[in-house]
């Protein structure tokens, strides 16, 4: 029988332990931290992310600003925005919502942005401090999970972990993480992708699974070990007439057949999502108090 | 049988091709590429290396300039060398020669180099790029490694590479290009270290090993698979009275034992050791051009 991992409580209790750190910060007179959100068009999926990360931001006591553009803005002016807040002193955080509309260089964007306040940690100087160990903003989905198994004393040393999917904003910095020397790392890793042969014969060595592959249900019962640590980091929309929004959440698990022979698990949703917005609320933290 | 992958004589054809690249923008009325180095202090091997480097630019028809000094400069008058070159335009490409007496902060060191002239590819911007799959300059050693595999044919794709050692100029960038979506990439990859309890369960599963866990003739036949590719960076002195030096380089693989085995593999010395100086030219007349 496995350990349901709860995203949902571990993310309220460090939202928690943040907002009280807020008002310490302000009884002691100092400033409130400010977190800026950009969103580019009208898309319904970036829309509900800014909203949860306008809430957080509410729970926590930081002040938090959206800016709100068109999709038809050139390149330039939504670059010229982010030079307007890179030098706005009153905000710490910065983030960007991704996707941008194809015709803004998503790569040009996110390097325009102040490494100090990339809270995202996507801009390439932290992307490189991650992977040399160096102080920096840790990337929200794998900081969130790097936090979970700490909070629920899931020792990482020397287990071999296995990550599915090697993007850059889960699969890559989570084998990074989880390999170095440090608190949460030690592991041997393997990183198994769309060109990797033969899945399983990876997946059924592992002691620790971080499925990020973006396959809904892709990792089965058999292709788990006995007493196996399984994170989900999938999310999809799966069309669902029973439901009131029309759809439900599913993740990279097939959570029925997988779920039995674990030791810990998280669920979709209410698991690796939940973490993935207390980091954002970490990393604004972090920045302020880096000012 | 294996193949030896003969390091040398591949460096020798690309320096050649690079002598060649020069000779027709000096011809075009360009300006010679520039590689300037910074050497501090008496250690033996880095004024070796360094030796080696300039020896490289010199036939390659780079101009080279070595900054010379001793052990007890100050980390802010290495910091103005910095800035100084950093703001010569005649110079393209600037390596600083590690490891630095320990009073000096290497990462402040790295950090303060230009990331365009940064042709070792150590700045966390230029490892962000890297890791991004943006594009930049790759470390030398991996890049030799790469370069190598190329240079022989060697398929990765599909293929399960281990790679033994997390350093930052190594083992980490190693894993990190080999499963990258990319003509050399496509790799499953496990990287092992230290910490990684049975480190023979996982190299008897590759199809390409990459011993950097700085540990001589580590990697003995038993543990390896028939057929496997196998490239040593490992290079230690071992004292040998039988040499005019008094050592011999050995490197992480017991050659004698694992070489029957597998399909190609590298000597030590003659196989990474002169691929990573011609990286470094690479590098170099890549920044030139870049201007």
């Amino acid at each position: 029988m496995s350990i349901l991992i709860d995203g949902k409580a571990t993310s309220d209790r460090i939202k928690g332990q943040i907002a009280q750190q807020v008002k310490e910060i302000i009884a002691k007179g100092g400033k409130q931290p400010h977190l800026a959100a950009i969103l580019v068009g009208e898309d319904g999926a970036s829309k509900t992310y800014v909203g949860h990360k306008e809430k957080a931001c509410a729970q926590v006591g930081f002040k938090s600003t959206l800016y709100k553009f068109p999709a038809d803005i050139t390149e330039e002016f939504l670059l010229n925005q982010i030079e307007a807040i890179n030098n706005d002193s009153d905000i710490d955080g910065l983030i960007v919502q991704l996707p941008l509309p194809s015709h803004i260089d998503e790569n040009k964007v996110i390097e325009a942005i102040d490494p100090n306040k990339d809270v995202d940690g996507f801009h390439p100087q932290n992307v490189g401090k991650m992977m040399l160990n160096l102080p920096t903003f840790l990337p929200a989905t794998p900081y969130g999970i790097v936090r979970l198994l700490q909070e629920y004393n899931i020792s990482t040393k020397g287990k071999h972990a296995v990550i599915l999917g090697r993007s850059n904003i889960v699969g890559r910095p989570m084998a990074n993480l989880l390999s170095q020397k440090a608190e949460f790392g030690d592991c041997t890793v393997t990183i198994c992708h769309s060109r990797t042969p033969d899945i399983e014969y990876y997946t059924k060595q592992a002691d620790i699974i971080v499925a990020a592959i973006g396959i809904p249900e892709f990792l089965k019962g058999n292709m788990v070990k006995e007493g196996a640590v399984v994170i989900d980091v999938g999310i999809t929309r799966m069309p669902d007439e029973t439901k009131k929004q029309g759809f439900r959440l599913v993740g990279d698990v097939e959570f029925s057949s997988v779920e039995p022979k674990c030791s810990y698990i998280t669920p979709v949703p209410g698991g690796v999502g939940p973490m993935t917005i207390v980091s954002l609320m970490h990393n604004t933290l972090k920045a302020a108090e880096n000012k």
